[in-house]
């Protein structure tokens, strides 16, 4: 199969290119980009491929699923950006501030949670690859709602994600001496753009709605985000851990631990790492890990993109070898 | 005034040092420890001094401690380690897994906590110095449960911390290639050892009985403690805010901030900085901030020592000029 | 007396305004910068003080020497940029690319390698604070070339640094993900800007043309700069160091130790640590290091300036006590 | 192909049996190390396999060679410590401080450096695995030195190295509060281990006596080594550039390239990338950045361990991609 891969000079665009090198069934066909080495994004609109991976910003990115889709119906589109996560123009407004640049691509557009959602990925042409936060948050939370085992009214998520999250991006916030050897909090409250895509995903596991506060960190780390669950729950851990088990029984990188999982057990892996510890009466505390560049980003693309074309879903990503 | 100080070649002992270097009214007297340049802990027993701090290991501190109120009754002495913050022996081998070293000293013994029980240290001669985490945990807690402005039966604390809090301990799980570039949970749900000495200091305030959820995380920095409570509430952010501006108005160290703040903020400093945020309805998050070896270690062991001998409570302590 | 400082929004500028803040006999009168709170650089020449330190991007900052030295010619002016560090607008052109802004100013200009030119500043009005990386190289040379205990003709220096030298300035190359875990030369050879200024100020030393290497490196931390210089040498290690001993015996901040300096030594204080080795035959190492936003940067300028209006040398400088 | 893992918890073992993992033509057989999923070390020995990878200390892992190489003859052993690197027991006694465990393994032994002694890899059955500083000075330096293109008396080797290198033990220098942040010399002049190897293999290289200045570096970073070589030559750089193309032409893991490679050129990779440079007249510098843990340790082992074997030389090695 012919990859395309817009916006290939980005961290996820450069994690695409490293990941398709190890696929057996696929290989980059042309990589879009302004430094040398790689073609305008304009021209790779007339390239032809089995699948176009899209690593372009937000409010630009869909204008290119569009103009893609209408070219190469047969072709799969994963698209990286916010784009087409949120449910309608109205909600994509809301969160990104500007009108939606494709309102008509929104409709049938699966959010590519592929552990969730694979029936609906499977028979798709254009996916919505979901945010890292999001991804992080949402794989141990949806098979929790979808049970009733923990309320749904009151979800604490405290998040901390390496930089590399904001992109190969020249920002003053960003340099190394402004994150080297310090920790911030930022968009807290209910204010990140990932909020959106959450409760829109969490209100449909739930039926019914759901109450989010959601704080992200900063953290002085090259990759990786880990995620505490504070949850409102009268069960025990142990069931909830038990849930989780057998919701992700067959996944090949969704995996429910023991001990608290750490950013260094994923980093560099396609793998979402969870655990569920009790807390004090009424509350269980659930950690997620994953690399946010790749379960995160690049390598849940390619999961997907595998999926919508018919290949074996690991193919090109770094499968842990586990005794279960 | 002579101080002499115990411990002096781990990280709290040697902060110590460094800030009695910069005190108007202090300078130490001589330093124990194993290593060249200081006497040996027992020849320390011998020496007259005005104040002695403390930086020892927990089952051993109290009994210097003890030795050193009967030998200089007049001397004051600051406990850094956990033997004497928990209020009853019991409640010490609960958490610490071992018998008390010197029971007869908890009686009476102020919690340090300088802000908000002055009054006991003003006339005290032995004093627990709180823990980091606590301390990061309590300041901003203490006013809002005096005042019932939130729920004390739901409180959650995701802390993150430094592991220079560990002290300068050969531990495999400490070393650069384990916690760089990586992040962990530990000691997560309610199994802390500070998680005792914070819930007895807040069912104190709160008048009430307390239900904590306490999780820490390791962080890779040299310093700081950044610490995000989710409390339950029915009032708005700003009420909480202009309770805790109140609290801390004749406060040189506690500062109520608009945006959350950050490591670098109080980094080197012997300030705890917070500040509260809306979050989903009938929740808010506070975040506080201060460096684990200044105000949650060796600076309030020196506000403490300033306080009970007499001494203007900024002697050695960097003094942050804000307008206010 | 009343200081102003031109550009405090920059590393080194805010580093000036933090260590005036504890000078006995100085005070800041105000701050230029574009952002809220600091007045803009264009007014600040309306104010007058008793001394302007400039923090300013080279190009600009010799301009507005020269406007301060009109308009208030008692005042002391201090350079931090590197425009009057060369000897002629000739030098000056060629390493730094464009005219020299203000060719007038640089005669008489002396380098302001305080314990060096200590006499020369005494006397100035207008002093061209030294590199961070000059200051580094020069402070260990200079007495050993002055000596001709080593060969001037075949100077190696390896230079490592805080990417904090750079700036507070949103490039790519300086973001989080890019320096972090990461280690990297640039300017090798002989195309770093600080060869010009080195090599006239060690020539001028040598009374001999000299020939340096010199080949910077980026670190991954927040401040601070190590050099090794390999120099050829009849002599034995031990007699270099005897010769650093004596030329610094009476400075308060340079100092040779046995064991190499680490930067843990320096960060935070105006030292500049060295010492001195044996390597193969006929070859010594000399490690020098020192914090590039104080000794390289900041602390130098005060230190230039309390010389230069009759302070006390030390004045806002931390002081290491040591015994000698 | 069956392969057995000597000391499979350190960071070397446990990156041996990581990339083992990606290998088409072997597989692990067995682990041993202290911990819960190996056997102990003595059980290894009973255990037949091709090959076997040991990771375990010097003074201990010559005895392990000698035993496997008696138990079974045909198998191919690597032994990743320092004990069969040195020519003679007299030399291996000032280097390492005590005598040769088993002085009768030396003779014959190659030293695989991979790149250079292929040839006698290939017919070996004992492979002495080169150390990641010795790797990183020798593969730029023996071309230059095999076609007399630089003086082999006066070499200056600057290295930088992640503390990787000194494995996963639990000491306080290398705790993350002294290794963070921080950047040392250590072992400066001519006392580092591995001038004892370098210099044993370039006498060899040049048919002349060396000298050679080593000065090793603590980095703050996870992996990766980075040398600058300081050498004496007539020829100008593009010339030593050319002679180190030819002799790696064929080498699936060593490049030259144009500017001075990076650590994150290198992490992860088996690769070997270095550049030349001209510097002060008569003097060139010549970088060269590696992996320590895979081309400086685990990588290199496996590299020897498939040329023994007869296998492809990059089997479970990862290949860079390049426009040659």
């Amino acid at each position: 199969m012919k990859i395309g891969v817009f916006g290939a000079t980005g961290y996820a665009g450069r994690e695409i290119v490293r990941l398709l090198g190890t696929h057996p069934q696929a290989e980059v066909a042309f990589t879009t980009g302004s430094s040398a080495g790689h073609v305008p994004h304009e021209e790779g609109l007339g390239r032809e491929a089995d699948a176009y991976l899209l690593a372009l910003p937000h409010g630009i990115s869909a204008t290119y699923a569009g103009k893609l889709r209408e070219a190469y119906p047969k072709a799969v589109v994963v698209d990286l950006s916010g784009d087409l996560r949120l449910p309608t123009p109205a909600s994509y407004k809301q969160w990104y501030g500007h009108d939606h640049p494709a309102p008509g691509l929104l409709q049938g557009t699966p959010y590519g949670l592929t552990e969730v959602y694979r029936d609906r990925v499977r028979t798709a042409k254009l996916i919505a690859n979901p945010g890292c936060y999001a991804t992080s948050v949402l794989l141990p939370l949806i098979p929790l709602l979808r049970d009733k085992l923990v309320d749904a009214s009151d979800i604490v998520a405290d998040a901390k994600s390496s930089p590399s999250g904001a992109g190969r991006t020249a920002r003053e916030d960003l340099i190394f001496c402004e994150v080297s050897d310090n920790f911030s909090a930022y968009a807290y409250g209910r204010t990140h753009r990932h909020v959106g895509e959450i409760e829109a995903v969490l209100a449909d596991a739930a039926k019914a709605e759901v109450a989010l506060t959601f704080c992200p960190h900063l953290l002085p780390v090259k990759r990786g985000i880990l995620t505490a669950l504070y949850l409102k729950t009268t069960r025990k851990a142990a069931e909830l851990q038990d849930a989780l088990r057998r919701f992700y029984a067959e996944a090949a990188f969704v995996r429910v631990v023991e001990k608290a999982p750490q950013l260094q057990d994923v980093q560099m892996t396609n793998d979402c790492l969870m655990s569920v510890h009790e807390a004090a009466p009424g509350r269980v505390v659930v950690f997620s890990a994953l690399d946010n560049l790749v379960k995160g980003a690049a390598g849940q693309a390619i999961q997907n993109m595998n999926v919508a074309l018919g290949l074996a879903e690991t193919g090109g990503l770094p499968v842990t070898k586990v005794a279960r």
